[in-house]
């Protein structure tokens, strides 16, 4: 299919404004709108990157859902909603728009309440479709309308606390929701646990569905009257719960319908027509085959789940070689990791259906026992650690910044009060410019330090996140790493790792005007910063690498605040309670008035965009704006003293 | 039993020094040991309050765990471990330390790695024990070592997330681990759900169970080369998994032993000894009674769960009754909410299994359609509540304030990004004191304070209380709404709530040289503070009360730095990141140096205690601490500010 892509022409899919325009659409045509959808999606995702593999999975089911239900009124919930491509295709977002996906002013590349009216429920973070859409269903129940809403759940939902929590809350809330379970068997990686094994049983023996149909066709043959159907009525009697139980998602009291194949236009109306005129909650379990239409998807799904830009013919990446001879901080941490590891055998990783993201599948690699991939688990990724680390175990916990948000109560209640040596590798702190708002780590500088027991730090560079992870391990109480996604300064890396003292920052340049107290990737920005004020303004102007947020260096910042007049801190975080504020606390506590000017993201949730500099840019972070906002605090503090003096 | 409590003096507890003595008892010994426990368990929890229900349910379980296996080489982890009690006494944690139970240098209510080395791992929140102790077994099968891990499970646990996480994680882990699964039908209220239903039917078919064993008896009876046998070997053939898993628990791959009787010594010996030896995961489904051996915790099984202090013949409450004349925050809310619900059925109410702690009971009374509790399952409770409010419901979320960190990424990433109007009422913010550390709502102003799009608020009296769930209701954003424990200031409550204007703090006493800025319960320590400051040093001191952290009153707050000397900051909260550093960063913003000194809890976890007073006294909030702390930094200011003039 990709060699034809090219060559023909989309017809139908520019014709499609909104999903009236797809239920028009006659049985015939829909085999060829799926296969322009498909060269629609590889052809935006080759140059944008973006989540293809789920996507290409999802094209018959998302027209199929769009003839069968009438959105907005109806409610399509997508889970994670990378699946929601086409969705997006089919309700008027094509286009320019669509091309310009994950791009400043194109499309997000998930849904998002504030893009379209059929967006029901945004999302980037998976397992809360279920949970959502009973929501939404306990809604129109309350207010007697009659629509219909239907949650679309991957099957690593599944492995998902939040989405057995609703499991669990189906049939006590409402008696009408359509549950589409799309089983590609895959998460980010290949699906663990016994959820994953039970569905794959469940999709490979066909007998297992309609077992109790074949009981009761086999003993009803019998003639009434005669002994065995004696027996088997009062065996019915009293086993009827085990037969009407054929699946576990009976056991949760929903019908379970199933399985269809997701790619048969045929099959999927049937069923979903069926799940439409349910009086009880239904589960329709439809199987997919992630990247489909796409060669090298289907052989790397993993790859493929979020892709950087790829040739759409061959699947090789196509972002520039100049910028991959830097290695990025996953690479580098999963190297380190895979090292230390093979070095002490009670050093292990673990990590939450994330193992290339967060480069953990170097440890995979090279220590295979030493590493546990949990599933979309961030909770319990976080506990099974904990319960490790009481018994001599040294674990890594690497999740990303935003995820990690969902184990919030574990790292508090269960790692920090009991003081147990974790190290937490918060990846993707910063921005994660493409994926917007839902994975922007924005917020775990302020939510970790209040925690008590907790050292939380940031590298200037790649090799000073090996420093740290290093010095963690020897810490024995709990460690917090923030690093960003992607590529590092391009430092070399040192041969053996240094054991950093705790609480130390690092001067890397003297000043007597300002003082720049950076952290993480803004140190590069406050060693241009310093320069620049430097040469164009004649002002000496010092940095310091933080490294330690807690706990600060007291000493030194105090010491600089004794004779500098002017500290500014510079970090890749919320404004509000992250490292600038540690800053103000330290220093009020010491009774000190030294005036403080604080860098960081505003107090609002930050688009997706292009990259980090044009959303920098848009939100006054933009190394222009800084320099001209630390100089005017510097005029008008220069004013103040020679005002006071007079 | 009661009656002739009094009467029997303990003759066995007394000589239990170690887990070693209870294996040294006869079996004829053990119902009265059970006896003797139960009358413990009472006259303490009487005395004191605590987890009294569960516990007894608990007695003969933990015996014969105890007597099964060897502590603290194996690994008994309790979920929650308010049913540790028990546990307690047979580790050497009797006498005075147990009748001192939940007060300052007592027995901690809850399991604690500090306070034993049998405590494999402490808990106050549900859920956990399954996911710690997989961690636990996989950290033994890492290193060799041959040590039993126990996990014991409330039913609630699972209806739980991180409990069904780590249960779809635990074959994948580990070939070797032990759960048992404590059914008493109750969480802290009545089991909700599918699973709760699930297990109801599980205990009381007997046929369940051991079907499998009964279809193939009855198959087989037949004589070889029947027709009949040869159909029922293809059957079998095709429909193995079927038969094998019985129950949800061994679609998880887990064996499944039970339903035992968790009341007779001899079942749970057979069934633990049995689970001992295992190859294979195993699940020990346990029918305990919740409250057995004292009649009203059995009538009333929520009522004690966690009961207050009581009559140990009546079960009445013993509160001295002038205590409870001033309404408690949780009864005005609730009482509110059931009124404003019924006048507008687009309000509904949300809780996570806690109907009775939060003061929801009275709405699920006056308005059962309006409410909803989904279980201990925080994050569904907070999503689900986000799905109804996309559909114009008004949901009000009540949790308290540490099992709200649950739900955080729920709130940031499901409730606030999408800026839906969920109303969160934080129960307990402040201290639980004889909870201790796992229970004190010491962080909830940290991390809500970076969410964007949220409202932050804490009314100083139960009658302002109303006032802000009222102005929440109206937002049209995210809001939420901390208030303490317990008994409010005893104010008159006003007959129409007031809509207060957002962002807008309350001056109630004026003052020139020093302003107390004061939040929730600090109002009225800070009104008594002035006046002692005013009385015995002839300071002028004002207060105010801010109302909102997020929005803080930023016009007032520089207005008044511009011309106050000192302002104080009194929050019930720890001092890291909480309201005082949204004073310092407003301050900060518009280039103010006023001094500023924050009182709140320091950066440590705060023990258990009596009361309220004991743990502030302890941790320098006392309040004549405080008086001497802000007359020094005033003292120390007035000195500078002489100096800068001479």
């Amino acid at each position: 299919m990709n060699d034809s892509s090219a060559a023909t022409p989309a017809r139908l899919l520019p014709t499609l404004q909104s999903p009236a325009d797809v239920k028009a659409l006659s049985a015939a045509q829909l085999p060829l709108l799926a296969e322009e959808i498909r060269r629609e999606l590889i052809a935006v995702t080759s140059r944008n990157g973006g989540h293809i593999g789920p996507n290409l999975g999802v094209v018959e089911l998302t027209i199929a859902l769009h003839r069968i239900f009438n959105t907005p009124e109806d409610q399509l919930v997508f889970d994670v909603a990378h699946q929601g491509y086409v969705h997006k295709l089919l309700t008027g977002r094509g286009g320019d728009f669509f091309q310009n996906l994950r791009q400043t002013g194109g499309a997000s590349g998930f849904l998002a309440r504030g893009e379209s009216l059929h967006d029901a429920f945004g999302a980037g973070h998976a397992g809360t479709a279920l949970s959502a859409a009973l929501g939404m269903a306990t809604a129109r129940d309350l207010r007697g309308t009659a629509e219909h809403v239907i949650a679309i759940c991957g099957d690593a939902a599944f492995t998902c606390g939040i989405t057995l929590e609703a499991l669990n809350n189906v049939v006590s809330s409402t008696k009408r929701l359509i549950v589409i379970l799309n089983d590609n068997e895959w998460s980010i990686a290949k699906n663990v646990g016994a959820m994953a094994n039970y569905l794959n049983r469940l999709s490979t023996n066909p007998t297992y569905n309609k077992l109790h149909h074949d009981v009761e066709a086999f003993f009803t043959s019998f003639p009434a009257g005669v002994e065995m159907n004696r027996f088997y009525q009062k065996w019915k009697r009293e086993t009827k719960d085990f037969f009407v139980e054929s699946s576990l998602f009976e056991k949760f009291g929903l019908r379970y319908l199933g399985p269809v194949d997701g790619h048969n236009f045929e099959a999927l109306a049937k069923n979903l027509e069926f799940a439409k005129h349910c009086d009880v909650p239904v589960l329709v379990h439809v199987l997919t085959k992630k990247g489909k239409g796409l060669d090298a998807a289907l052989i790397h799904p993993e790859k493929f789940h979020g892709a950087s830009p790829f040739n759409p013919l061959t699947g090789e990446s196509t972002k520039s070689t100049s910028v991959s001879v830097v290695p990025n901080y996953q690479d580098v941490l999963g190297q380190a990791l895979a090292r230390f590891a093979l070095a002490d055998t009670k050093i292990v990783g673990v990590t939450a259906a994330m193992p290339s993201g967060t480069g953990l599948s170097h440890l995979a690699k090279a220590a295979p026992q030493q590493f546990f991939d949990v599933g979309i688990a961030e909770e319990h990724a976080v506990l099974f650690a904990a319960g490790m680390a009481t018994k001599g175990i040294k674990p890594v916990c690497a999740i990303y910044s935003t995820f990690l948000q969902r184990a919030y109560d574990q790292i508090i209640h269960d790692v920090a009060l009991q003081n147990l040596p974790v190290t937490f590798c918060l990846d993707r702190a910063g921005l994660s410019p493409n994926d917007g708002p839902t994975h922007h780590g924005l917020f775990d500088l302020a939510y970790l330090r209040c925690v008590p027991n907790a050292t939380v730090m940031q590298p200037k560079d790649e090799d000073e996140l090996v420093d740290m992870l290093h010095t963690s391990l020897q810490l024995g109480s709990p460690a917090f790493l923030r690093y960003p996604r992607g590529a590092g300064v391009g430092v070399k890396l040192k041969s053996q790792p240094v054991k950093l003292p705790i609480g130390q920052a690092e001067v890397l340049r003297q000043g007597s005007n300002i003082m720049l107290w950076a952290l993480g990737p803004m140190v590069q920005e406050a060693l241009a910063l310093a320069q620049r004020l430097e040469t164009e303004e004649n002002l000496s102007v010092g940095v310091v690498n933080a490294r330690f947020v807690k706990p600060l260096d007291r000493t030194l910042l105090l010491s600089q605040a004794a004779c500098i007049p002017l500290l500014v801190t510079m970090e890749d975080h919320a404004v509000t309670g992250g490292f600038g504020s540690a800053v103000l606390e330290t220093l009020q506590e010491a009774n000190c008035t030294t005036a403080v000017e604080r860098i960081g993201w505003p107090d609002k949730f930050i688009e997706h965009g292009s990259n980090v500099t044009v959303l920098r840019e848009a939100h006054g972070l933009g190394a222009d704006a800084i320099y001209r906002r630390v100089l005017d605090r510097w005029r008008h503090l220069r004013a103040e003293t020679v005002a006071a003096d007079a």
